[in-house]
């Protein structure tokens, strides 16, 4: 009896000493939502998008640009994740929607430092982000999958180790931009959670970036921009031309904008022309599709302009990818170097946006 | 009967008119291998893989950098294509691991166009890679997957186009760069199989190059070398340091390079440090490995310098893939935006090269 107690502790100890030591990460802040929900890891919930199409209604269930922060100093970082399904995309590999994606802060600057990776359509999975680190106080960004739904969450650290809530976290969620869209934006298809452009611009400004990609699916609903209106923003930036027919820019556009416009006199909105689907130079009607579209939005603009609302502005995609085609994955969705190349060429505009908008406040 | 006959010639018709009309692709020429094969579709086939080890065997089948030449004045391009098997990568997207890449001649360049979408795990794909093209005459180059084994390629078009081989295309196979490396170096993780590095640098040059990335497996066996040897090549670089241990390396690169120097007097042989693991400036112990095979290699280098090779050159990591630590999936595998950097640099590098040895000849 003895002996089997102290096998017993001795199993525990080896337990404990093995760790990690797992918590919910419901227990530390989450960025990247333009609203609270319920549950946590949603960008909309069931309440927000009750006036919303089916597409939308799913589509807000994946996590795209959210992220949790935290700090510890532990010499390693687990993840065990929940996925409320197994995805297949062909245009998006599974690091990216349904995986994680860590950043630690070093220098005052967000560096990347480790994915966690999901199985084949796995639905709960478990592994290490980073190891072997030095066990100074670390703070750590941690991005969700862009194109599944996250059920749980829970970070594993060292067993003794500090795992906490940052007290100043190194975004500063009172600069934020809620930006509205289609696949791209939801982050189709970047490599890992954190290359969609959002998220390349909420590390190099250090501004919240809330992301509203709805694959397929932007497609100016007014409900949509009933709620938009209704979000905390310093900026918005409207990039779903890609989704609306141009017969739907033709009569949406202008009362969505409009609305924005009317109900957030305070808030610069940007419009971003849909980007040349590069298979478009080949593709003679896909090439004509992409114009109608962007000549209803610059009518859209035009309009609005003239009725004299001078915070909205307007960038034509002309250069918002670069020119040697090579910044997508199948013509249409930006792989991390057509991310990082918008991101580039949105970045200026958005700092004079948002020192236009704070400057207002 | 007579009414049977005439539905059964109009469904014929139908059929005729509907195309498209498929074409093996062995009808047209491939480039992006070392030396001739049967079957086409692989790397090395089993007779020159004989004395390697069984993960270059089985790895030799992927077929990264081949890529089939034809010219056609069809509207559209279809194709059907056979895998071997169904493959799962979490850090690679299946239009790159199991999916086609089509480029077009335009003005001289080799323009992105479309792809073929595989789809989950299937191993008979077909499909459209572009549609609503003008009809004039155009040449195409179609990459095939970096990770999986093709067993069979068709290429079809519009009933009554020209499908043809190209007489004089635009890839100068005299100049012939070939590179033996790691997962890396066989595409891992591009978004498309066309943005694998030496495809990259293959469309920007002009040139021929040869891709012999064996995932995990550029470990430096000395039958490798001996095959090398043996291939027509105005450039040899080798881009396989993630690979062997520094162990291995200090054991293995002196004799294996050597080989090729003695064998190959002419050709100059660029070798390329490991770029540094993103994780390795996080991860102690990664740092150290990396750290440690770059050392290996550089004392190999000096050693083969202080003999007199003058034909071996040296290319440090330090700048190969930038400095915002943002160019891979994983901390180890290029992004495509990872491949550009790395082609970037390598690019000036390599017309030095390719002029001193074509000045030789």
């Amino acid at each position: 009896m003895r002996l089997f107690f102290l096998l017993l502790l001795c199993t525990t100890c080896a337990f404990a000493q093995e760790g990690p030591v797992y918590t919910d990460a419901r227990n530390f802040q989450f960025i990247g939502k333009g609203l609270p929900t319920n549950p946590v890891y949603v960008r909309l919930d069931t309440v927000q998008t009750k006036p919303m199409t089916d597409a939308v209604k799913y589509l807000s269930t994946h996590s795209a640009g959210i992220a949790v922060l935290f700090r510890t100093n532990s010499p390693y970082i687990h993840a065990r994740w929940k996925l409320i399904r197994g995805m297949f995309y062909t245009n998006i590999s599974p690091i990216a929607h349904s995986g994680l994606d860590l950043y630690c802060l070093n220098k005052g600057r967000w560096q990347w430092c480790g994915v966690g990776r999901p199985g084949d359509k796995d639905t709960l999975n478990n592994g290490p982000l980073v190891a072997n680190m030095d066990t100074t106080m670390k703070e750590f960004l941690l991005y969700l999958p862009t194109y599944n739904q996250v059920t749980s969450l829970e970070i594993g650290v060292a067993p003794g180790a500090t795992l906490s809530r940052i007290e100043k976290p190194a975004v500063d969620t009172t600069r934020r931009v809620v930006i509205y869209g289609s696949s791209i934006l939801q982050g189709a298809s970047a490599g890992r959670p954190g290359m969609a452009y959002p998220s390349i611009l909420q590390r190099r400004t250090g501004w919240e970036f809330i992301n509203l990609g709805f694959s397929g699916n932007g497609k100016m609903e007014f409900p949509v921009a009933e709620l938009l209106a209704t979000m905390p923003a310093k900026v918005f930036v409207l990039d779903c031309i890609p989704n609306p027919s141009a017969e739907e820019i033709r009569t949406r556009a202008y009362p969505f904008i409009k609305h924005l416009l009317d109900k957030r006199p305070e808030v610069p909105i940007l419009l971003v022309e849909a980007a040349i689907r590069e298979h478009g130079y080949f593709d003679q009607k896909v090439a004509q599709v992409s114009k109608d579209k962007n000549d209803a939005i610059r009518e859209a603009y035009t309009k609005l302009k003239k009725e004299g609302y001078k915070q909205l502005y307007y960038l034509p995609a002309t250069d918002l990818t670069g020119h040697d085609h090579e910044g997508t994955i199948d013509g249409v969705h930006l792989t991390d170097l057509g991310f990082m190349r918008q991101a580039e060429v949105m970045l200026p505009l958005l700092e004079q946006l948002m020192k236009k908008s704070v400057r207002v406040k």
